[in-house]
């Protein structure tokens, strides 16, 4: 199933955005960029062929909501979206954003996506064309419009894997969610603690693990741990469990660690520091 | 300071003894290997010039003890080590080692050794020249004898590093045996819900973190967990009152977080899962 034709409308050109427009643009797509901040510089660079203001959307032909958890809810219930584009989103929590996708106007495709990549940088300065190859993108909707969506993310170099909202909630509370918060957690317990050789004694997968703590509070994390609050509370509280106990009672959580560790593909490339 | 003339015998040839011995060896030491393991295939590699018996231990110049931290207490304490022998060890906790090490014999010189290196998988057939490149290897000890070692682990390519014992022990709490705890703790998680997607929904740095949870309670961890215990207790209780807030409250955990992550040193290669 091919995308309808026409304009891609980036809403928000930051690094998931920009590095979407920047893969699309190459395949030949027209990519329109909106965003609050100036993006001459990015159009310069090729990222998008302009920058647009709101009032183009009804133009677009497809409309990629790449902005926080929060800003594309208020998106979907606020922007003049028109029947027959197709709109998707980035949103790492999907349940919130396909309920308020329940209400847009007849006629207007809605598929929930979740790519599972990123980086502590951020806007349009840091997107890579190569940002989402290999990288699982998730999506959420009916079986037309998602198949859209598979294609266009396809071109980016992403695996489309549809899958239910709930389930994909549920699931990436642990698999992203708690490991950023643990994340988080631990490198600020190091930062509080001030030890000297903290960040020397350090294997290569921890520090690559730490790197995620660069991450963005404000930008980000804000809305993703308000929206799946319950489902990270859970994976906290089942985690910690397994972890404190005494010694002995740790040899079978490592043997049911490493059937799940066994059947991990290897990874495709270096992990962003 | 160059380390003394003669054998090395690396005691105990899986994944870290076996790699520093091929890269000794390709630096043209002769490097002896003892194992409860037929080590003939790791010779015919050119691991290790031979397999030796216990008994050859005194005609070592440098012993390297390269085993869990349990066997290298008990090797410590039983061993005949002569005066006049560098011997040092490898395993992850340092405290309960310099302890041990302090009943040698008047004129052994001992190092407390800890490279920040390792992998999921075990045993010589893994070894691999290039494993150390780049990692920190901690040294515990007096000037001089910590001087000869830290010549020994730069040729491996590691980075020497003196610290003190208990420094040490705290530090790795919280940047390699909570990490590992709290990988294995996800992983076991994981596992045990046996979501059909939560492989795939996963991104590239927490696939990586996970991988963390192939390694062995057995041949590693237990002793690991049991020596360090109370700080790597207090580690958990620490890194867990700060991930479990209300989210309002995290916003200060990111700040921290942030700092610590903004000094952290890219990764030099790919971690291996």
């Amino acid at each position: 199933v091919d995308a309808p034709g026409g304009p891609i409308l980036v809403f928000g050109c930051g690094l998931i955005g920009g590095s979407a427009a920047l893969r699309w643009g190459a395949a030949r797509h027209e990519v329109w960029g909106y965003d609050r901040r100036d993006l001459q510089p990015f159009v310069e660079r090729g990222g998008i062929a302009r920058q647009v203001p709101i009032e183009a959307l009804p133009d677009a032909a497809v409309v990629v909501l790449a902005a926080s958890v929060g800003r594309i809810i208020a998106a979907l219930r606020e922007l003049p979206f028109r029947s027959g584009q197709l709109v998707t989103d980035v949103g790492s929590v999907k349940a919130p954003v396909m309920a308020a996708a329940a209400a847009l106007p007849t006629g207007v495709s809605f598929v929930g996506g979740h790519p599972m990549a990123g980086s502590d940088e951020s806007g349009h300065e840091s997107a890579k064309a190569d940002l989402f190859d290999g990288a699982t993108w998730a999506l959420v909707g009916a079986e037309e419009p998602v198949a859209c969506v598979a294609s266009l993310v396809a071109e980016l170099g992403a695996v489309p894997l549809s899958c239910d909202a709930a389930e994909h909630d549920r699931v990436v509370a642990l698999t992203s969610h708690l490991p950023q918060l643990l994340a988080t957690a631990l490198a600020a317990e190091l930062e509080a603690r001030g030890e000297p050789l903290s960040r020397d004694l350090m294997g290569q997968r921890v520090r690559s693990f730490l790197g995620l703590a660069g991450s963005s509070f404000e930008a980000m994390w804000r809305d993703v741990l308000t929206h799946n609050g319950e489902e990270v509370e859970r994976a906290l509280a089942d985690v910690v469990a397994r972890a404190d106990q005494p010694v002995e009672g740790l040899a079978e959580e490592f043997a049911l660690a490493r059937r799940f560790a066994a059947g991990l593909p290897r990874p495709l490339r270096t992990p962003r520091t």
